[in-house]
């Protein structure tokens, strides 16, 4: 399942930058960096869950906000993009190797 | 429709701030910001045209990234938020009017 992850996180104060740098570093486990913010996330079920549960362990959750939105099948032909694209395709590249 | 617009927009410059305000300041005109550089906008074919076609012009290609995911029907059952939620569901919104 393709999972686009987009956050928030509150970088007025250095814990805030901290927890910026972790969700940042944990995202780039699951997925690929599409924008500075933004993930596309290419997991199973289980490794949703997981991800879920160890970023709500890392963000205040009063000043920060995750969202998650669950693309679907044929999300590659709802996806698009003007401007500077240095993205790939984390599936495509897969079958590449 | 329901199109995510998630921006990345270089504020290295005086210009590069200059055309986040824009792109910030139109898409408020196209749908509600649920994250500082996300914005849910819920839009006819005609409307998402014209937007693209306005942010085409603000932007500069090579710096600044504008990605449009096309969330289709039934897009509520496929968004997780955790963390602070100051968004609203423009859709519900207007029923309530």
């Amino acid at each position: 399942m393709m999972v686009l992850v987009t956050y928030d996180v509150n970088t007025e104060t250095k814990q805030g930058r901290k927890r910026l740098r972790h969700v940042a570093n944990l995202c780039v486990d699951y997925g690929q960096r599409v924008q500075n913010s933004v993930f596309e996330c290419s997991v199973v079920p289980a490794e949703f869950v997981e991800l879920k549960g160890k970023l709500a362990n890392i963000i205040n959750p009063e000043l920060d906000s995750i969202r998650f939105y669950l693309l679907g099948k044929n999300w590659q032909n709802r996806v698009e993009q003007i401007g500077n694209n240095d993205s790939y395709d984390p599936d495509k590249d897969v079958l590449l190797l």
